[in-house]
């Protein structure tokens, strides 16, 4: 009966793709590997979850990438800073991207995007780590002496890592 | 190897207290079932997936309830409900409850928790609720006029339908 | 004294890049102008404020683009849209963009950091707009069978419209 | 022509009332005067304009209190902890309240809330003073443990201090 009734409903899931491989690959592409976000939810969820390995944080951050709110986030993001870096958007956008103007928010915005999938509580690490710039944040952000526009991407690694130890916490699949 | 470590590990899961008993109970006391918002649920969702039952609505609803963020607004929101119906609350927030001023905007911000746990495409569904009033919303809205004060139950309600729909579209945990 | 003191702080104002005029000139080559929008916000609030006129609507509409906060939402998800339609950017965001994917949620969250800007009553008309598509918005959304990519503009008109009805409604500059 | 069509529309000038005055006085009441909050957003924003003197950031805590999604939020908040204080509110919300349980999270949707006022470029000021916890927001949260509940107070502090700061970096009104 319940298999039957099943089969009448479209399976929403064959309809749902999955941009985790793309967006793994995209993120190494950028200098961002899965173990670097890893080590900044384990420095700032430490003192919560003492003993707290890098395995189950780089598990939660796993998590948080597969979520499609998120790889769709991560690709736009990430786009915008390589359009930037290949001159190929009009300004005045071209330059507020190339110099991370600091008045320019949606940065910010697309990462709060990838914060609230765990709830409110990622919002105030998300905050202290796009301040701090720690592990690869840091590195992300020096990076833009060089040429690089990192103006997503630095924001967008803090949401994911904010949205992971938030994971951690709640304890939620 | 792997047990040890889990040991060593503080179990967050002990730490999660699971408040869906309560928060089914006070939405009952509040007049407002299970049922009634998979109603709401099937209507906004049927023409995307035709032949949806209400059992797989009833199952995403449970399913956002079971959410803590959700439980955390839902218990928050119907405290200064009934607060607001007792005159327990101080002016002016006692006559801004109780007359659902309109540009008192702090029930849709504890909505938008709510439907934000399944990402942005809830927002839409939401705001479409929050203006059309579907079902038990149309019920609680006209409720008012009797002495009752559902400010922010109508809106979460809403918030949690819009979830719901947003979560069989994305067909995730 | 306070005139010395004013002379030493840094002037902001000065560092203030105003893009109106770029956004008011990119919003007409994709098809929208000020009176559009209005229009929009005139349908939405002729209820609440009998006897608006499409003046105060416009002026409204004109106060919303003065935000910064705005005017950086509009330069950014243009930008998108166009890159789309001239086919740079890569897949899989190419093809998201391209068929407006309903899951795809960075288009409203985008929207709603402009319906943000005055508070969260904005909310309910954005939704709202984003399901019935009044006036250009349902151009805009028409006009992707023929290969245009109005993915962003389309929420991002419906957050505008939101934004300025709420503004009317709040009284606030 | 045009003043009599003014005259004609409803003037929602009158239907505002401004809760400015109650707002300060619940602040001062809980512990909390402007100049407390200057102070913080003087810390915060001295590396970015040097020279910013404390009036300068009374006057931009006056502004963002003076906006009403702001005082909505200050005067849901207080009473929550008022009401918690004085053991008003049923189980589970009580202890939840009354202990600042970690993953409740309606206190940083709320502050967001009065972040979001001043666009997204508050949000990181908020993550971090509601993390490292200056001046007075630190008063508030030690003062818990002689019997206060400042669950929600603390939040909204960093909120207004971080819009305060955002607002003098955009220099908008």
């Amino acid at each position: 009966m319940l298999e039957e009734r099943v089969e009448r409903v479209p399976q929403p899931v064959r309809l749902r793709p999955d941009y985790r491989a793309e967006v793994t690959e995209r993120l190494r592409r950028r200098g961002v590997t899965i173990r670097d976000i890893a080590e900044i939810v384990q420095q700032i969820q430490a003192k919560y979850v003492p003993g707290i390995t890098l395995e189950q944080c780089e598990a939660s951050v796993e998590a948080v990438i597969a979520k499609r709110e998120v790889q769709h986030a991560l690709l736009t993001g990430i786009a915008l800073d390589e359009a930037a870096e290949k001159g190929l958007l009009e300004e005045p956008l071209l330059s507020i991207l190339r110099t991370d103007e600091p008045l320019y928010g949606v940065d910010e915005v697309l990462a709060l995007a990838i914060t609230n999938v765990y709830g409110s509580i990622g919002l105030t690490n998300f905050g202290y780590l796009d301040k701090v710039k720690l592990g690869v944040i840091e590195r992300l952000n020096s990076g833009k002496s060089q040429g690089h526009v990192h103006t997503f991407l630095d924001d967008l690694v803090a949401g994911i890592a904010a949205a992971a130890a938030a994971r951690l916490a709640h304890n939620e699949p």
